[in-house]
């Protein structure tokens, strides 16, 4: 239910973020939070998003989640590009709730700046604006905090909050998961907002200008985290989505199984998708194997779980969409999630 | 609707907080979001919290507002005095939407952290919770972020959502607000949470440990940001409340209008209630005149407006409840809030 950005292996440890540290504080949450729930409290879905009943209408519940875009602000912050991060992370937390099937009625951001310049926190604010629209979300509130000895001058932090709803019975059941469905993957263009602490550190500020692809490593670095919102309301349209997975911090290894039954496996096929070329370059320069899967999407930034029989129509929806993997019975020893061929290890 | 943190005078500006470069991002939000508003989204009663219809219910809505505790968390941060912060956060923000007569559901918490230590982690997330718990209100969600480069190892940003509930006939009228009427003023009990980058400009760290009052600097610094939210709801069962106002950054003379019609003004009598030392000492450390007002809650964490024959019906219902001031008819060219005696002006 309560997520710690920090969920990363030992690569990840070396660029400043503490994977253990995260679970341990993951864990220690757990008991703080057991002492008591409310009574309008709903299990949440693989804990993308918190669940409240709607106030008067047992059939609804109110989604909300909370996020970051991580230490992507750094890279937006030297390169004074602010015009995507906003949008980032609306977008980010519309995926979120998505997973619940959400559908966002109101947002509400959190920029916290060591030196407040106007017009610099109306770009970010224009960007989260601009992605409410597109989610038909209101942009209700938000908070600008000026906060000298916290953050350095050009530097700022940006958290954001979503409010959604949803029908209750519109939750996605992930025991009804079986072996043999298709799991249906959404393309991610870049890193979206997870891995950065060690992008930053494979690739330094005075590479960012240097040409990579079409563009520059600085493209490639911010390039946005997109909403998937509208393609899985198109796949909704002709198949049947049994669960989904909004792949962040964790990547498909960490954030796939939390909507998935204990007696499955996701097996993923590499070949059937690419890996943008930003994340290859990353893994080539860290050395990375397997925890590759950990710390970067991969390529693949949201998951749906489908039965076999719809996974043609799906895949008509969504511009880009893949069938990436299946689901397989599982035994209690073997992992969750499985990608083909593990290059690397 | 959207508040820079920054708004208060010259002091302020000394200690690395720009009041001008508040306003001007509050301008400058103001024109990015008129160009898109919700059609569910209710103007809100002077900005505290946003309003957005209820789904499904027309008579209600769901109020909702973010905010952070300033620069407090340096102070908490240097001292390792993490258990308070997360209440401090939890009371702002239900006085925030109380503001509107909102009623909490639930909060999410976003903590930032330099590097992640999970039992300081826990602490302040258990701060959380328990001031959640004290207003019934579900703590839903979170986020952790571990975010080397943003944030020095001990230091950590907190900020948080809260969404309540309220019938829109219950909302505050303000308009019904008329000369005569009388101004209850609920106690503060410490800074809050505002006038934190002046206070460790004029009281620095080395003081800390010092003797002050009954104990030391750092416990008047940090003393609690209480929660208005039983102290209202017991003045509201006796008398009838026509506006009220939570005291954060800009004091009496810039919260108490934001819930005012433009026909009267707000006339405080100082000699009515006590300042706090601390705040005292820090009036007299920075040769502050009447910019103390904006700087600082001085005294006063919440205003109502009755009917005079209400007041004295008030005033019985909470501990500490004063008539601290009236509301009289105010000519167009007068400050919309007067303090009597003006002292230090």
């Amino acid at each position: 239910m309560r997520e710690g950005r920090a969920a990363a292996p030992d690569s990840y440890a070396r660029a400043g973020v503490n994977v253990a540290a995260g679970n341990e504080a993951v864990s220690r949450y757990r008991e703080v939070l057991g002492k008591w729930r409310h009574r309008e409290q709903i299990d949440g879905i693989g804990g993308f998003a918190g669940l409240f009943r709607l106030p008067g209408d047992k059939r609804r519940a109110l989604v909300a989640s909370t996020d970051g875009v991580g230490t992507k602000v750094l890279i937006a912050a030297e390169l004074r590009r602010y015009g995507q991060i906003g949008a980032d992370l609306v977008d980010h937390c519309v995926n979120d709730i998505l997973v619940s099937n959400a559908s966002p009625l109101f947002f509400l951001d959190y920029l916290a700046v060591g030196k407040l310049d106007p017009s610099v926190a109306a770009e970010i604010v224009a960007g989260c604006a601009g992605a409410c629209r597109e989610h038909d979300c209101a942009l209700l509130g938000g908070e600008t905090a000026e906060m000298p000895g916290i953050y350095q001058p050009g530097h700022f932090d940006l958290a954001g909050t979503i409010v959604g709803v949803v029908s209750i019975e519109a939750l996605p059941k992930p025991e009804s998961v079986a072996p043999g469905d298709a799991i249906i993957g959404l393309p991610a263009v870049g890193l979206h907002t997870n891995g950065y602490a060690l992008a930053r550190s494979l690739i330094p500020p005075h590479e960012w200008s240097a040409p990579f692809g079409n563009g520059t490593f600085a493209d490639a670095l911010l390039t946005e985290h997109p909403s998937y919102y509208h393609a899985v309301r198109a796949i909704q349209a002709v198949a049947r989505v049994k669960a989904m997975a909004h792949i962040t911090g964790g990547g498909l290894f960490e954030n796939v199984p939390r909507t998935l039954p204990e007696n499955v496996k996701a097996v993923f096929e590499q070949q059937r998708w690419s890996v943008p070329p930003i994340i290859e370059e990353l893994a080539r320069r860290g050395g990375l194997g397997a925890e590759r899967y950990r710390i970067f999407n991969m390529g693949i930034g949201y998951t749906l779980v489908v039965p076999i029989a719809d996974a043609a129509a799906a895949l008509r929806a969504a511009a880009g969409a893949k069938v990436v993997g299946w689901i397989e019975t599982r035994d209690a020893d073997e992992p969750r999630v499985i990608v083909h061929p593990a290059r690397g290890e």
